[in-house]
């Protein structure tokens, strides 16, 4: 699902641009002698790294702003003169933002709540109609100023800057996320047809891993810590 | 303005895609095992050209269909297997725009009026919810179902085929278009400031091509030809 | 020997195509205006991989099938709009066999047994002068229809099928493919000779997962379970 | 019909290499670790570019050698660090044609007969089962070594070179070179069939330069040349 | 000569850019978390062209200011995301310019002299260690603080903003410039060779229009608008 | 540090060939028709891939020399017909040196000191005017000819051939340089900080492993073994 939220993320973006849903009226792409837009990502995981190619794809400027070594390595090796690498920090985060035309927040913490790496007061010297995109909104969202939208009424404003947070982004294609989510949880669906939900996850650690709650206890660590709920091993709940 | 439209068309019709548009739901890219979306460019000008790359950039599977055999040899260099070059017939165009997600109509003939590529007989034998762009709805359309839309209301339905005609696409996108066009026509401005417009006209080629109307006279031959009225031509009509 | 026979696949492939070859007739990459051959590659490992970027290379148009999630994001995200992913369905491999000009059989699993994921249905209902390569002949092949052939006699027809087995494809191109194995091999010999080789063995856990057969016990659990015999783990083989 | 024998020939010539059809053995595009086929192609015009890029696709090392300077311009722009491009001098012939392990002569002169640019000394002087592929067999070839083949037996051995000389090289992919054909004739067939063929021609002038013989007379200024006989210009002949 | 001194500019750029030689000690391409330099390349012709694919390739951030919006085009299809067109405006000139790490100065017009495009006023605005090359030197230069420098002591400071106007600087490369040399010239001399210098230019008007002075007269309009002289059409002056 | 090295490298080689620098004058792109310079990486990790990217952006004919045949692989996936890949023996090493314009040695063992890759004897066969950078000098270098040199007087010529060996490359772009150290630095520091030295290192393996020296003890078992005196592991020496 990261893969499509990444991706619907900029053909969101790019229509919220659009002057009348009142964006700032600026093509992603730019045109031959008029400079593109400016998108910044934050994060580059698998949803950023998705965001990426789709706006480095629309002809955008695109920075990610990162703050694992790695993932900047492996980033720069893919796209190579295509995008900025920027290590995250607050500095860093504050330039970037307060000059971009798009700012994609994509840091997905595994079921954990998002830091807020967007603050109102960055937000207050945007440009007034630029836009941005939360796809961490699941999780509470990056952004100081996000709060839940819908596809009926995906965008609301703060400060003049547009805001496209809606909770079930892939929900608007579901031809494509229903196939996706099918071929991500068919293996699974499977083993627990064949083997019942005990024997499954003792056969597969992925399985365990996702395995929430179980018999009234939260078995699954960032949840609980989120929730301030006890914290029970998988393990140990299922028996 | 047909790189602005060129490159709009494409992000207008990955919006009209989505579900909520009353489209099929099919994400453009699609992603790692599902498939992305057909996406038809009739047409390999300018803002074909422009339409095939977003298109790509958004990860759809892209065929353009083009009577030209010297374009398509470009197209071919410039995309290679990114894309499918097509050969403009009837039968062409029937089986790739009844098996198309979505469709552009890029068919940009310079002061006349567009032929009606894409009959209503193969409109009907789409898929319900695929879309179909027309930019060169301002020449009456490519498609035989294309009237006219505004951004306010940009889409509508025929044989459950959503079709998106707005006549002023880059009004979208203002900041954009305002700085393209000014790029454009900046020399011929200062050239009509400095000289005259006799003057600059029989000094500029260009300009003079440019002109429509003189005195009451039509001096544009494919104006004067869709309207049906007299043509003179433009240096005869200037003195 | 894998990426020497992933490459040397579609080479064949395009060769048994040539209509003296009886095949259908048609050029793996077109040309610009005239649609390219559908190549369908069934497994996205090493020898898929390579198969599909020669695929690409001569222009085809492409779709990988492949099972695991993850390979399909790395080959998503190494060719983007060039291929298309699939996930690994029996329809879906129906789907897109019976449609593809050039069939690439490239599962290959360590020691074991090839599954036959093409059957002799979908093989009846391709386009007559269709190809199909199997990579993995030497474990079985992975079409129904597949038996060994030499590079004599490479080819045979089925249901108007052409198939090309060659049981040692590398063979052709020894020049390539004796430095390749040698490069592969030379640490292992360097260490065998140097050391003996027990004492080889325990240091290098690669060199003792290559041990199939040691004082007449069969040592590799798939090679044991394909024949139907007793296995014995190598290190308890080596003493 | 130049881009599919360009596309051709190296298909054709990778084939040729292989040990089973007196070739060297060597893998076009080698393999990790193991360097690719060295492939020359002298011209760099339609048939030449379109080897260039099948080759670039298929992995080999290649070197263009073409004597406009525009042309290699455009070939160095367009393709960049994946070939070397070589001014046309006699030296820079032998120096790249001895070192080659496939050498294709895809020197074109409309209608006229092709330049001998490989001597049968640079042959002499090549490896043992290297491959030449003669593209312009049909203007008499560009290898002082050519004669013409067909598709039944396509190769013959000089001094241990394997030569491909098949003199109608597209009707081995018949599917596609019959829709090549067809695109690129049929606003021809057309015209001639609505206005007969003297008006044809007078309105178009691409037609009337394809006019070799009128009338009992010579109307190709090259072809006249070529077989020393009198030229009549087209327009004058038709009357 | 203009691709040589394209190409060398952007690597004698990026060597005055270290502290070593009073540069701002920043590396071309960054590294990955870093940001790269900005280089900012005034003209987009063959000079421009060549100096921007090294940029790419060194991995800066790349900026092409070009008036022409017909090159605008062709650079913004050949080079995508890899960098941005802008229509060359005094006030782009000064944005750019004044936040660049590196300008090329790559604004030549045949024969005359350059404009100057980038004020002694911008330069002050620049960073400190910042480098300008300017390629053009030879016509004048197109910066208002250039003046011509030799290998030995390639540059010189102004407002803290390092100049490198070297003249002649394909002399740095004697190897690749005199072949380049050879292989434009070649034709040339070969027909001033075989037919004297007045048959020659009268059967080819690229030697034509390359003749400057002749029997005393200036016969190259632009060149003696420079100088102030009496222009002699060529073709007369040779009689 | 490795990154910021590989991608000077090419900088400092490609000046280096300047003849006014002593080398022999080869531009590493070359133009149209005059071929590139050729370019030998020694070692395909980090520092090498770095260079290799350069190398190939500068338009340079590129050939990697690596003893993994896994790194090979991904050198090959990355690059394709951009780069050619060998596999690492005596002979190979001695083929591409004697015939290269410049050789980078980018073969860098932690905490150990570099094998000597080129001989003397290999450097005598070079072209007069060649130039070799030896990235691996502050671990004693990779050429038998290496001495440490300063970016005061970077270079010496040993049998006619540029050596370029300055210990601390990346020292002449402390912008990039200073930033890129923060960023791999800042949570080791942060870490250190927060907890002391003890705790940190308990904390995090990759910090512990960075432990060279403590309480006068080695703890680093390669630097140790290069030192010839006792090794203590990390963990015993904090206590």
């Amino acid at each position: 699902m990261s893969e499509v939220a990444g991706r619907m993320s900029i053909q969101a973006g790019a229509t919220s641009l659009e002057i009348t849903n009142k964006g700032s009226g600026i093509l992603l792409g730019g045109v031959p002698g008029v400079a593109p837009a400016k998108v910044v990502v934050l994060g580059g995981g698998v949803a950023g790294t998705n965001a990426v190619r789709v706006a480095i794809g629309m002809g955008a400027q695109v920075v990610v702003i990162e703050k694992s070594i790695e993932r900047l390595y492996h980033l720069d090796l893919q796209f190579g003169s295509k995008i900025t690498t920027v290590y995250s920090t607050i500095d860093a985060i504050e330039e970037h933002v307060t000059t971009a035309d798009l700012v994609i927040g994509a840091v997905l913490i595994p079921g954990g709540s998002a830091p807020k790496l967007v603050t109102r007061n960055m937000v207050s010297q945007m440009r007034q109609g630029s836009v941005m995109v939360d796809i961490s909104i699941d999780q509470g969202g990056c952004f100081e100023t996000s709060k839940p939208t819908t596809h009926k009424q995906p965008t609301y404003i703060v400060d003049g800057v547009v805001h496209y947070c809606v909770s079930n982004m892939p929900g608007a294609v579901p031809r494509t996320s229903t196939f996706a989510l099918n071929n991500a949880t068919l293996p699974f669906v499977l083993s627990l047809a064949n083997y019942g939900y005990k024997q499954a996850m003792k056969q597969d650690g992925h399985l365990l891993n996702g395995l929430n709650v179980c018999k009234g206890k939260l078995t699954h660590r960032a949840v609980a810590s989120a929730l301030h709920q006890e914290y029970i091993p998988a393990e140990v709940a299922i028996g």
